[in-house]
């Protein structure tokens, strides 16, 4: 476990992303915190990220939420399945084979958005991750992908 | 068939969509054009749009293409199968069930991406559709999705 959010351990060349990228300045910069199960993220979308009726969330957006933080879950839970902390080792960067989610209510904009991802199977440099997204306690949409390794995780 | 972009026929209401609103003034504003079997985008994404590595799009631009390029073609395909054109009806507004996409190879970013869709399954308000998303020839990424109906299409 690790006060650091994974996104700000990725090597530097791998920080680019428009979902997650710290290097991204346009970009919406999601944090992810790995707390030994899961993978927790909270984030407040900007009113721009409307769907087709303002207030509520674009699908693109849950997505983009689903799958960076979905890399991120997967990241994590690697590295602790190889014996390290973001304490200690820079994390593996994965990136997504297939994903799948289900939308199963509107998400509203203008209120923080609670992603949960678990690793629910790690082999070689595959890891498949579930992730959930709610709204004031609400499941709003859940995703399934399978992650693949992209980087080896590094010492620091 | 029409000259008319799908999204340009969407009711107001519904218009605001970060991924293809017209009317959402810092989206992507994509533009879909049904030519009877198929529904057809071509866009070009703002570097920002970077994935990890610049030079490549993020996951989350790809499912948002895919998404609302998704429910484009469902609008679009509905409208037929109800024997209308965008000429003479606006169509109804759908919106994503579920989303399934499968990344096959880098995206590009910096040049032309195409997607095509089609509707495989049209009952009642539910509209099955399948996408490919291709850069230079190549098919970088495909979608599923299951897409509701939300308005009725509206005659103008």
């Amino acid at each position: 476990m690790s006060d650091k959010a994974v996104q700000d351990c990725y090597p530097e060349e791998f920080s680019h992303c428009y979902g997650c990228g710290r290097l991204n300045r346009d970009g919406m910069q999601i944090k992810s915190y790995w707390n030994g199960e899961e993978c927790v993220c909270r984030y407040t979308a900007k009113p721009c990220y409307s769907g087709g009726v303002p207030g509520y969330s674009y699908g693109g957006l849950i997505g983009s939420l689903i799958d960076c933080h979905g890399t991120a879950t997967a990241s994590a839970a690697k590295l602790q399945a190889e014996g390290f902390t973001l304490d200690d080792h820079a994390p593996a960067r994965f990136v997504t084979a297939s994903l799948k989610v289900d939308f199963l209510k509107p998400t509203p904009l203008g209120e923080v958005l609670e992603l949960r991802g678990r690793a629910t199977e790690i082999s070689n440099r595959k890891v498949v991750v579930t992730v959930t997204l709610s709204a004031g306690g609400v499941v709003c949409a859940k995703g399934d992908a399978v992650m693949v390794q992209l980087s080896p995780s590094t010492a620091l």
